[in-house]
């Protein structure tokens, strides 16, 4: 008894088609740059937005009436919810998915009860993955909905609650190396603080390095071959969370010798609610050599919190996408959507116009990429505005041959008097549209 | 011949004084917690806004006619500037200044200009300094406003520009030290970018990194006892600059291995800018070991750029200066106040205004920190709130007795079921009202 | 049995006590300019943050476990809630309270349950009213939450949507007449549109024209004495809401004839999320002639949301307090606290700690806006700055005697060369901390 | 003795071309719906930008050097000035341009000078659009770059202020009505206020009331047929500007009885500035009947100041056009660059790749959205959204034919129980980008 009985499976059918469930650009198999769009791309359907949350907001009810949200055993609706999802992805041709513990196992009301559920559960997801072929992405713990996380995981001020987010991501671990996922997701929904009145900054972070260390150390005990990931946010629940943007990631990471081994899962919505563009976190991260993964979506640029929608802009897309090849492309990481239908959507079949729109807006900004990228005229027009770093003065700079004062005479006595160049700020943006537009 | 014919030494007359150039809080050798006031707040008026500033913003002209700003020859212009700048200081009444080489001396038209003119201006201040008896709180170079600056100075294409940056930091970080200087300030302006796609972050990253190492081997070279301290700003002029906040300089500083050598000047308007409250970007800074100064200003909470109010806020400034206390107070660090007065505050009495309230705002604001931390029931809240910490289990996972599969045994066999406690946000806010409005 | 059995009556115990369940400001029968301070304050608690809400937020669950949120029958549960909310009006001591109807009473499965819960809680509020003295400032319908408000109440494209929020604000205007309230409240949460995609500006300010009209026609219909309030706010959950601030409401109200009809009722939370000051809509409000009521709060300003926080800013409030008495102090409005503890706030003493400190802020403020007002310099400087148009030009310039024509000719022909003059913002700041910090 | 040696004339060569100064999509004489495009789109080049400013920010000096940027006699200055300009527009294409009277003239030392000056150029620029066909698609006059104005124009304390800008309106309206201007723009930079202590919002309100009646009747005393226009913008230089937004302008407009006399001219950046999308305020613009004209630029999303940069999002430019075109079109409006190139684009070639880029964005922009207009799969959406107010219900709700009593009534017994229906935002968005991405 299918949960979308309505709906064949996606198919690519040109730019050409009319079909509100039809790809126009995303051809999985169509080669660019020497590799299949999906082996570029990578994308996941996430599990919580389409599958968990029923159209609430904090001023209003769920909206949703899905046919595998109802009353009943929590673990029966569990495994109705996972054929419903894999249904899903079937349907829609995506390749990877992406889930937290508690939203593929019911909690229940102990460590037992979970620790039982999730077990259960994630045979099913075996299962699933082996009879569709849809991969793990990666795996995670929500270790920031129940109420004893109220004031943080790992930051908490009660070791009693780091030692049961100790026990959940030490099961979501090891539910992610048995479902052969290719990454594992921290993110500290709750590590952060409300007010500083009550905080001990220095305190908190350590009891954050400590977990983090710990839980490297099971990545290799474990042998898990993926990356670790932490999820930079900046804010919301918490007035203030720790892992900010990628910059302060890599800060903490540092101080905890941790630089190696973690890198991060950038989140568009995250980063615009930092105050960076979403471009900006992809190439600070890539240069400080910690970039892993997407959270794809979008935030409203007028609004305040997370917003979480489906990224609609090629030209946004592309830029992200061409900063991505720069860096080699995806290694473990990939396109996971993170991103929900807004609670007016509540139809099924919303769920799918959400990510037809979005799989299309990737598989487009993918090719503009590309094409940027064969013909690299940014990166010309970059090489050459830095062209007197290569000469012997920037050389001798750089080896560290002049201090301070022996750079300083040799302005001196020289006479350095150099002039300002044109940054050809409008050109390069003219170069980007003729790419997009062509 | 006096530039402020009209003003007396401005003095502490008491909270019930009417005067509006009297101090009504501000008693500079008042005893707290064991130290003058003076002592403990270190403030300094800055030279840039107060005396180089013509009134002019971005939509309109100088509405200022100050009489050290007049046409003239521009070293005379200077040393006038400099005469009106310490009859301000000295009848103010205030410790300490601060400056930047091209506020004191004018530029001229080549590096030999400079470097004669800022010699020259050195000796006016050093005697106006042994006159006065006011102090250097610190120096710094501005190497942001001429145009070859635009696209950076140690960031810049051009190793040209960042050798005639290493010029004027030189030169600055010399004239600080001779004239006793307690810090030495580097504010990157223009270290930022405009677009990313004509940047390379690694690059300029790179030559920032190196361009510190400079700095740092010559303050140790030429014995600078002082602090060395990067001033944090999220953006403008620049889209973005490299030092966005106080956890992104640390992230900076020890890629290089810089975190013992350079600390931060934090910026109550650059705190807010970049999505902080003040109150964390000091604790931050505490909390990571690289706490040194404090411009005091305010932002518009509105606006969305850099408005350089002067500090009003008794209820923000407690809790400034209560984490400031904590974390042992000031060692080189002072509050300098970077901050002017309105465009439309025309006249030089407005500047004593200004100034006069802020110390007033200060003043009081330390003796409700000192009070607060007499019977610091906050710090006792507090640890009462981390109390399970210092039992067996978060003592044994601190000191790394557990790995997360034997903690996670710990919570499954345990069957931890921890509950959360109230984290008293709103006892501990009437509490600080307590302490301020008593 | 009490729901509060641990809590007296919270009482006046002056500025020098330290118990935390003591008004140290607020001294309900003070006279202050001629008035007790409760005549001027008019404070009221609400009943959805306090006793509705069960802490929880969109990333996870409620964390309160408040005695009178309980499975069982609904209507037994409200009755129960009732009784919680009156004992902590009592012990408080806050003189008015506001609620939504749904706040109130079980909403039910269908339009007749909604009227007959509605119906006998009414009865039980009015009963409450009279044994405990405690008032109603406001009520209003709650026409957002249930899922058929998703696309909003008023403005909904579908009528019958309409017709359900017409019932519902009949039902709550009538009992707000019956319970004597002063005021009657709307809030349009849900007005506003997700995408300009699907939405008809036009057609929906239309009929939010029209429910308007009819709620006005209906008010003089029950001869309702009190003031008909629209309550701003720009955003969240919408991603714009048509009632944006006080200004925009005014231009709605004149379009439709209804500026002498309705009034605003002004959110602090909700003026900053529209990029205003707190202080900005009051004073824009009473110089509209629209002022009405406060809903006491905070925001947080480096947060993008509403997060409702107990006012603690004396600084702010004396601002507040202080524009209010300058237009005549409430008429029928007042303070309602719509704010609420953290959600890691979990235990009912920190109800009254938020709230104790909110009362205390107020009073505390009102002393300050009093003593401002009093000896008022600040309207003597704005006196003077505005001296110019009680002179002939400036009273001829107002009496329309001047085209523009013949007023650029005296311009030209007077050679009129007019200075700017100091606006002594500085000055003026330093005369409110001198009120505030005497 | 050309100012742009080296630059042909701009010409279009179809989207293959690599050119950087040809146009890949601005094909003048195209026929879009029934109309060229030039005439949809009616650009306009901005004299202050383009040939006033100097390249200097906040934080530092001027980078420009333009050829007729020089020292001299301030009248031959202004006279090779507009030599530059009229090349410029002539070698761009461009069919229109604006200006503020300062910007062509020197405002010189007295209002006398003033005049004088301003009548010399308009003789030059009469010249100049005679020769070249280019017109005025409006003028303005700058009433907040002269320090006079520093408290604002007509909203200044000084009523002789109020007299002065007169005298520049009056003179620039003159020579709009003398150029053939098709518009005449209103930007009010300076009024509003930078703090409530020092300023009497109603009172200010009145004067610029006041104001625009003197305006409104001399627009109609000349016969001037072109429209009046207010630009809003919210803040910037001041803390607050009056005319925040649109729907602040258009209760504004109701209160002096003006709405039918004075439209808007929307900025792109001042809308984001103001928590708007573009988007937002040409629909609410359009549904008040006050859409005039637009300053098209964009603002960064993550700055929070007027960058002005050059419009480079087709994707944000169709929906707007889109939504001008179902407004039908500009009538006296059009698109001015209100857009300047980077402080490091100093180049005059930079000049023209910020012109060229902007100019194809809007070309293709019209043709995307012209696409959408003629298969309107959006209007048919939002059509069947709102049919139910086609029904009888929704007719008679309309025509007033319920009381709120008799619409609850209606409800009640007929027990309604409407369900909320999916508002397709998706699916919307999906057409959108299939319309873009074509």
């Amino acid at each position: 008894m299918p949960y979308f009985p309505d709906i064949d499976r996606v198919r690519y059918e040109g730019p050409a088609s009319d079909s509100p469930l039809a790809f126009r650009h995303y051809d999985a198999d169509k080669i660019i740059l020497g590799k299949p769009m999906r082996e570029h791309l990578r994308m996941a359907a996430c599990y919580w937005h389409t599958f968990v949350w029923p159209g609430s907001d904090v001023f209003g009810a769920g909206t949703f009436k899905r046919p595998w949200q109802h009353s009943g055993d929590p673990l029966e609706v569990a495994i109705g919810k996972a054929e419903a999802a894999f249904e899903f992805f079937t349907k829609l041709g995506i390749d990877y998915y992406c889930f937290h513990d508690t939203d593929v196992a019911p909690e229940g009301s102990s460590l037992k009860e979970y620790r039982n559920n999730f077990a259960q559960m994630v045979d099913h997801l075996e299962r699933h993955q082996q009879q569709s072929g849809v991969k793990l992405l990666w795996g995670t713990a929500n270790c920031f909905s129940n109420p004893r996380f109220a004031a943080g995981a790992a930051s908490n001020p009660d070791p009693e609650i780091f030692a049961c987010a100790a026990a959940q991501v030490f099961s979501a671990m090891n539910a992610t190396q048995r479902l052969g996922g290719a990454n594992y997701v921290l993110w500290g929904g709750r590590e952060g603080y409300e007010t500083l009145l009550n905080t001990d900054l220095k305190r908190e972070r350590e009891q954050l390095g400590r977990f983090m260390r710990m839980v490297v150390e099971h990545k290799h005990k474990i042998n898990f071959k993926g990356d670790l990931l932490i999820e930079p946010k900046p804010q919301e629940p918490t007035k203030h969370q720790y892992d900010y943007d990628s910059a302060t990631v890599f800060g903490f990471l540092q101080q905890f010798g941790l630089e190696n081994e973690i890198k991060v899962n950038i989140e568009a919505n995250h980063a615009t609610l930092a105050g960076h563009s979403f471009h900006h976190e992809i190439a600070t991260a890539a240069s400080l050599g910690i970039f892993g993964s997407i959270d794809a979506n979008r935030g409203d640029p007028q609004n305040g919190w997370d917003t979480d929608q489906f990224p609609n802009s090629v030209e946004e897309m592309t830029l992200a996408t061409y900063e991505i090849l720069k860096a080699g492309g995806f290694k473990n990481g990939g396109f996971n959507f993170d991103s929900k239908v807004r609670r007016q959507s509540l139809d099924e079949i919303d769920l799918f116009h959400g990510h037809v729109g979005a799989m299309d807006v990737l598989a487009l900004s993918l090719e503009r990429a590309a094409a940027m990228l064969q013909n690299d005229r940014l990166q010309q027009l970059k090489d050459q505005r830095y062209a007197g770093w290569q000469q012997p003065l920037g050389q001798r700079v750089l080896a560290g041959e002049f201090t301070l004062q022996s750079l300083a005479e040799h302005a001196f006595t020289q006479e350095l008097n150099p002039q300002a160049v044109s940054g050809r700020q409008e050109l390069l943006e003219n170069v980007v549209n003729q790419f997009i537009y062509r």
